[in-house]
């Protein structure tokens, strides 16, 4: 086959040397005779797996001492209920405020409800989701356990640039589909959650960061598997967990140390968005999705004037090795998912389709 | 490296034919240009992954039609707090009962006591779990929602060779160390449970078969992702599903069709069991831990006479490529898991090893 580029918004494309390597030690890990899905959990061999993601998390993300890093069954979904399971003990009245940007708030939102009070903080609902919705800290319910935010919205395409502040009330962010993508002050943060299948491996895991001393005071109906302290008392080992995704995981941050790092990477990650983003704004053809100030980097939403040409585009796309590229079902148009797997020659080949397809189109 | 044979409790070696075919299209699967684990959960060609899971379950397990195939994240102690979050409303007083023949049936009883009323009806602790308990069906509290067994204990290599029968009540198993390596009538069951890690794939995933009178009552404080009821709405995919595991599941049911099913397996089973427990009836050095009538046909498990043996024997063995023959922390003594994959000639290698080893040791 010749080179394509998968833009798919998750589980997404990982870095080719990554994949190799997998593949090489597919069967024989480590010359033992068995691969690393073959093997035990409490191994010395899966050990030294688990010790390296925690170390190299530990110095990408700059994580300071006073978190714990864990790593827990199901993905960021599982996440929307144990963030509320784990934290709304918090609060007295059990209470805790998202901010919705798009669908991902909107269910953890929910999600909440089962187990206490949830407020709808803010919501971007207005603007279809458009934009990250402005913010006033003075009108948050001050018994709020946490305050949940998605800090990019892989379906519309935004980010927050910078994030809110609540001083003592502990802010929760879902940073699936940006986690190690950009620098980020872990300390401003109560907990981090992501799901692995975008920027870190392959999906059925998440990884959550979580600020010590809000551990501890689960509801008492909290399942154990998803009980923060179980996790940190053995070390995410409460049962077996999925092997497979920490193994890929420590190759895929073994490849960014490699790279640089977050530094490095997200330089690359402004430059491959921009590469997007310009043919988009100088474009007659495609509209961007999200509004300007509030764009991500990861993905790139756009839409087209005449809507009789999104399936020429996608189908044409794909014929030229430029793979999933339809948007969200919900939001429509193109997408185009660039995490940091994604070259930068994988951007320059989209960007120039565009401006082909646009000059045989108009 | 010579060929060796690994004999660890699980995560477990998978079938040779399976680990090479997801070797060779790990990086290109389909001819897409990308790796199975890299593309949508969404895409048709997961999708496929899917369905064969689906059709190949049912036809090798003869899964009747009332019943649910569910694939949930987590791995079967998950389903310790799923079980009873989505049965305990078929008891008005949210009551239900535990069979406990070793660890994970006290731990899946205590789990369930943080939702109800959790009984246990039985234990085999009495004898150290070293045999099956008999049973009393007139004992049974009946306001029990459920009553909970472990088919096959890992630990102490011991299995229900026949099953009890509670009339309406159903009854819950545990199956992850034996699901298709035997026939079972799923018909007297309610439920059924099995971890991929032993028979089915690698780990992270459960499947569940549920009749479908007992879906529907989950407990409010259900988290969505453990409620069978949106398993069984979303056709698993709530959320981003562990693809890869299921994916490396529909490799093996493929090859265990293969292989003959079910029926040519359990006959394997029963003579590969038969060559190894035959050396340790025979033996002055060995002893076997479990009871002969209780014997499990997946982990064989004995003691030493002389303990002094114990630590030269696993290390002679593993020097022979017989790996991880280690027993549990909590047993002692060694083990020997032989899941469907480990072939006849890994038991023979074994017994001979055995053999040897009493020669020289006595």
């Amino acid at each position: 086959m010749s080179q394509v580029f998968n833009f798919g918004a998750g589980p997404a494309m990982l870095p080719r040397a990554v994949m190799e390597k997998a593949q090489k030690d597919f069967l024989n890990y480590n010359n033992l005779g068995a691969g690393l899905i073959e093997i035990s959990h409490r191994s010395s061999e899966f050990e030294e797996v688990l010790s390296d993601c925690d170390s190299l998390l530990k110095e990408l993300a700059t994580i300071p001492d006073n978190y714990k890093i864990l790593y827990m069954h199901g993905g960021a979904q599982m996440q929307f209920s144990a963030v509320p399971l784990n934290l709304l003990n918090l609060s007295s009245s059990k209470t805790a405020s998202y901010i919705e940007t798009g669908t991902w708030g909107v269910k953890a939102r929910k999600e909440c409800s089962r187990f206490g009070r949830s407020l709808t903080f803010a919501s971007g609902a207005k603007s279809g989701f458009t934009e990250i919705p402005k913010i006033d800290p003075a009108a948050l319910e001050p018994e709020s356990a946490y305050v949940h935010i998605t800090s990019n919205n892989t379906l519309y395409g935004t980010r927050w640039t910078a994030f809110p502040d609540f001083g003592d009330i502990p802010l929760v962010a879902d940073m699936t589909s940006e986690f190690l993508s950009r620098k980020i002050d872990i300390s401003k943060f109560g907990l981090i959650f992501a799901g692995l299948q975008k920027n870190l491996g392959p999906a059925g895991l998440a990884v959550v960061i979580v600020r010590e001393d809000l551990v501890g005071s689960a509801l008492q109906q909290t399942p154990a598997l998803l009980d923060y302290k179980t996790c940190i008392d053995s070390h995410s080992l409460a049962n077996t967990t999925n092997t497979f995704a920490l193994y890929m995981m420590s190759l895929v941050l073994k490849w960014l140390k490699q790279e640089g790092g977050v530094d490095v990477i997200e330089a690359r990650n402004e430059l491959k968005a921009k590469i997007i983003y310009e043919v988009i704004d100088a474009s007659n053809l495609y509209t961007g999705v999200s509004r300007q100030k509030d764009r991500s980097m990861m993905n790139v939403t756009f839409n087209f004037q005449n809507q009789d040409l999104l399936a020429p585009f996608i189908n044409q796309a794909e014929s030229s090795g430029l793979y999933a590229l339809k948007g969200h079902r919900d939001v429509g148009g193109a997408r185009a998912s660039i995490y940091n797997a994604m070259p930068i020659e994988g951007c320059e080949a989209l960007a120039q389709f565009m401006l082909d397809f646009e000059k045989k189109n108009s």
